[in-house]
């Protein structure tokens, strides 16, 4: 797995220290009992993410190069996640029952880590195609864990009766998306939808691209065609407002509009909203990462399960698009559909209004539920050594995640970008664009 | 869903005495006590399968006829299996907990219904295309419940230390599929492989084709168009031979070659060979229909699960092909596909040699997993009423399978079938064809 | 464990040949699907006791005779229940999923055993008193295994919402209990309980009494000395009257009536009467051996846990009595509480009406729990070899029952008996009586 | 539930004192990630134990005194234990996945509520017998909890593979506690035993004895006669060496010698030593407050569950005594079973060694299995209100230990106290004395 694009040693040594200083500000506001929490065996502890991205490079990077400790040497069976070429791993769900090594010390073993990268980064010699491009995985993976952290604390934060609040100067997503009248943007009005006709589409990262571009995972290549009917998609988000008439309507009663093992689940949990809502006092509210807020109408639904979004599609007489009719539909209108910000690197993690992103672009609000599983492209290879069970292990039994979040890295908000998981997750900020 | 081929009302009612008839002589082998056991939640109790499929004509054709006595009545909650729209299920796991109605009683709830449905096909007058597309229904659907008849019941005994013999003239394969050496048939040799060139394909059943010709069911329509890549797919299925080799090369020990899923089944049920499999005194058997037998090196492999099939496509350096690789396949070579026949009918269940069908044909021997995650037709559109149930709720987490099986009824032997099945699926007549 | 009261040849072959055909007198109601099922893996098969109850003639009494059939040896595994002595066991909660042998084999199997028995009963020579103690013992087993034919079918019957029915000959309980003002036997009065003063007792079964009378098991031994305090015990079952008034006074929803694992149990479950209670209409109905049938306020309450017994007690204001301060007042008042008679034996199955035993004996109408957990009297010990295994193994979280219920043989229904069951148990004939 | 024994206003204020401090004391080397995390249902994170116990002087001390803040009335929820009277329960289960209130958070809790209490015990008046008894009870309640928060932690220690260390200046027990030849302590010597003879003893705390001397649960009371058998109970524990035999004489693999729960227990969960056993390069170590340390076999054997002691007494040959036994030789033997010293309080955690103690004494190294189910003694009666709830509503399914062990406040090593755990209850320090 040489790197395919071109960066330098300094391009790479900037941006390994940019994600990793920003991974550590993201967890500022986090006591040491915050970061030793697991409140389901999907979500993993903030210190195990903190270790885990670590020991990644420690592993993948610098194990031949004598440069970690015996301390973080100890490190080497708890934090690996499944790579089983590896070794074993401490069992997943019991990541929570740790109490060492501490937060502070896992920060060491960062700073640990982090001083042979630089070394390696600043005064070694050249390195191999190999290692960028194992660095630059790297980069990516822990960019990946950035968003989890911040999915895992708040479905953590979500369980504490005392809500707690992650940060207060934070919004999730701006609270003005649409200043004007709701039966505009309407989607019964056909402006609100694109229209694509048939034909064969190319979708995936082509390889002269990758060449030219920047980083693609494995999972996005190689490119194919696809042939594709003529469809229509939602220019913009279902909106908490129009879910709401979903449950109000019974939707969450009413089997005929679940998949079957949607519908067991919904009777045996006896679910009746999207994870995060609550209703007291005739208020609908949804925890956050500031705490629980007002639901507010015109923000987009999020949260949502595979099952739940494939049900109000169902519902509202739609349906959810393919993965490839999502690219296809991003490339054809790019120039509308990636004014997104970065608010993790440019903003320190504040959110700053972005009114046209939050509702009407195609990618950088919440990840989207397609209808298609999670599959490889044909010719798909996945990356030879122990990385190479990142992605193709998982091709089965998940759906496909387009257009990342608000939590995703700006890096990651691309056309062809495939994020995937299991029907029921509920805890990731996913949403529903609709197709017909 | 008005039926959309021509049948004349002889013609409805000759196929309908058919299949109850055989029905009635599949089980002619088993003790009331043999009838009533579940062995597992997948599966179902023969005596629940006889009810079930008479229940689906009590339910959707003579529900306002007024036919059926008070008796019949009270079997409307006991013998639904999944129709919401037509109420409340007795739990599925539990159908192996019931001792009435008796097996007596069940072919007597037959027998009245069958009455009811000779006197509407006999002497009521013309039937309503509704009231046809039902009935035809109606015994497709019962025609897959005898496969499901035999797969549970193998099932059942093969967990008793008994091993019961279920008919033992009755060979669930012929035994002599290839009678030269084997290197003649290695996949190594170009000659096995069927080649097709890249392009746009059409699949599954095209309107016009169903009106001239016969059933199909809804998730086999529309058509439509794919883009293929060029691919080969092999002649003929993996054999027992090439599996043990698999097993024997610890195929099952090494993760790399699994799926995630489906390494940690394999780790915690610690899975070793194909379910049926057993070594002792150095001698490999498989439990069959006519109990416990020498494993025969050069039969197909059976009743494997997806998981398995893909490890051993991952170790054989191949692959599964896609559902419309297998399609695209059949239908191009079609001369060469369908020359098996159809056991059920025409041999009373007594199988025949059929040399050529047994291993070279695409069609008829084993049911044949595909890549693809069984999912809706672009167009689909359920059936109207409560028998839209059928399909389209289990689009999800679950796998196609492709070619009919010696358990299959003739007629369902056709190029566009879909069967699925979940994943860890391992009691069905499953085999493996490699693409690449 | 040789014999330790005097019985003859005679008699010993006329025990076992009366006890072998009241078992299958038993089952002649029953469909060889009702033999087949397990409703929980709490109880087994009708097969199966049928089967098991054989097993041990065949193991320990004609093991060593050469008078089994190859057949019967491959039922040593299938049949064995706990005895790891023996071998291993097929597992208890899969005894359900069997259909071979069936019914017919069993009664044949029954049949091999039973020539075999009386041959060696009527034409061997002298027994050794070895001999004669396990065919004693087998047959006070088989007695206990006919109770438990008859509370097994009950509950699986009672699951079937076809609510069939075991025999509408046989009432549980006569109807006409009490013909008086229910205010006559109320607790409130005295002259409705017993009273005892405190001091040194007898319990248990003294070795000369074992030699002069009959037959009892090791639990029962030896006799010890307890102290016991002046206490007061109810001269009758606590009624269906009685307990309504707990469950209407929201006795199910008070957790400080609750041992904390009972209302763990009321909770998860949703409880809220006896297991068999439901109520429709306005009526309370409770399912019977003669199917659902109207509630009686004035029988006793039966069906009901050690936690429902309990917490019923603390509701009135008692307590359940020790199993001691049972046997005491038992052998107190023997005259009083023996006028039950043996419906199994001299009623082929009919129950007949019996005034006093119903309610007002101390013996046979109702196991009674105690408060006394399952334990070994001081200087217990095991019979030798694998039949030692019956009680001793199981003297851990049970609790005492005592005097005999009216599915229980004449002969089991003395003072000394020690039924033992787990604190939530509820499928047995088990009912309260008061102390205080 | 006034308090019955003499207690002066000042002498009340420096128990309640010493108590809260030697709690916090007991945290001091643990850090907040320790704090918040729960190994296993059964265990408590230790910030629970911190806030638990303090919740119990606000919600039944002051809860009327208007003292308590906002913040900690939002902890009534959280830290309620099992207390149905007081609300509903955080589940017990769940307590590891809260990171709030931070351990910080909670130790200024703790000086919230202590500050008030110092207020009502050094400035209010009079207090109310019944207000003082509740103040005893507290204290004697925060006592049990830190027997618990030192097994808990020793737990959630084991289970990393860091192996941490709380204390090394902390010793279990004492390394040199048989200075001489094991032979000599043989237990084939008499001279090791205590010999009882058979007689009407009574036990438990007798009203008088109550008021002239200190505090006592309600299960100790009210004192009864029972008659016992003359008996043998040995001088000392089990030691490892011992428990060594055990285990090497596969006596985790003879059905033979364990209860069948227990023996379902050992299959399941392969079990093959006591919890904290493990051998490697042929020596065999043990972990323990201290870490990982090599396996003293002269020490007593301990965290043996109640199915290990049991089947160690019948493997011995002997049994395991009943409660009263226990208490009888220990009120006899008072004179030779009492010089413990008490390590919380004089030593300041730090054990010191203490000879006769550790392995000669009945009281006050390692809690003893008795074979007494956990019942009321006759005429029992819970503390009215809702700490009735704290000792009554767990007699069922649990078993009497005796003696007290390292971890055990001094004041609450005594003859009548009656601890109880269930059966499979390892993490406690539980050892083995044996009886005949």
């Amino acid at each position: 797995m040489p790197v395919d694009f071109l960066i330098t040693k300094t391009e790479l040594a900037l941006a390994y220290r940019s994600v990793r200083q920003m991974t550590n500000r993201l967890c500022q506001s986090l006591t040491p009992e915050d970061c030793c929490i697991q409140s389901m065996p999907d979500a993993s502890p903030t210190r195990w993410h903190l270790a885990h991205t670590t020991w990644f490079f420690q592993t993948f990077v610098l194990a031949n190069l004598s440069t970690t400790s015996e301390n973080a040497n100890s490190f080497r069976y708890l934090f690996n996640s499944y790579y089983n070429a590896v070794g074993d791993q401490f069992p997943r769900d019991q990541r929570g029952l740790l109490s060492r090594p501490t937060v502070a010390e896992v920060y060491g073993y960062r700073d640990e880590v982090d001083d042979a990268m630089y070394d390696l980064l600043e005064n070694v010699g050249n390195l191999s195609p190999d290692l960028v491009a194992l660095i630059v995985l790297g980069i990516n993976h822990e960019q990946q864990h950035q968003e989890l952290m911040l999915t895992d604390i708040k479905h953590a934060f979500s369980i504490n009766p005392l809500k707690p609040i992650f940060r207060d100067d934070l919004f999730e997503l701006t609270s003005e998306t649409f200043d004007t009248d709701p039966t505009e943007y309407s989607l019964t009005n056909p402006s609100n939808w694109y229209e694509f006709s048939e034909g064969v589409y190319s979708v995936g990262v082509p390889s002269e691209k990758v060449a030219e571009t920047s980083f693609c995972f494995d999972n996005e290549r190689p490119a194919q065609r696809v042939f594709s009917n003529g469809y229509r998609i939602a220019k913009r988000l279902v909106t908490n407002r129009e879910f709401l008439e979903f449950v109000l309507d019974d939707g969450y009663r009413d089997s005929r509009l679940w998949l079957a093992q949607g519908w067991d689940i919904v009777q045996r949990a006896n679910r009746q909203t999207p994870i995060y809502w609550q209703q007291s006092d005739g208020q609908w509210r949804e925890f956050t990462l500031a705490g629980m807020q007002v639901l507010q109408p015109d923000r987009p639904v999020s949260h949502v399960s595979y099952f739940e979004a494939d049900a109000f599609a169902r519902w509202a007489g739609k349906r959810l698009p393919t993965e490839f009719e999502w690219e296809i539909a991003c490339c054809e209108r790019s120039a509308e559909g990636t004014n997104f910000c970065d608010w993790l690197i440019a903003e320190g993690l504040a959110i700053h209004p972005r009114a046209e992103a939050s509702v009407s672009s195609l990618m950088g609000n919440l990840w989207q539920w397609s209808s298609s599983s999670y599959a490889a492209y044909p010719g798909f290879s996945p990356a030879p050594g122990a990385v190479g069970e990142y992605n193709g292990k998982f091709m089965c039994n998940q759906y496909v995640l387009r257009g990342g979040s608000v939590a995703t890295s700006g890096n990651h908000v691309r056309a062809t970008y495939r994020n995937f998981f299991p029907t029921d997750t509920r805890w990731q900020f996913t949403g529903i664009r609709l197709a017909e």
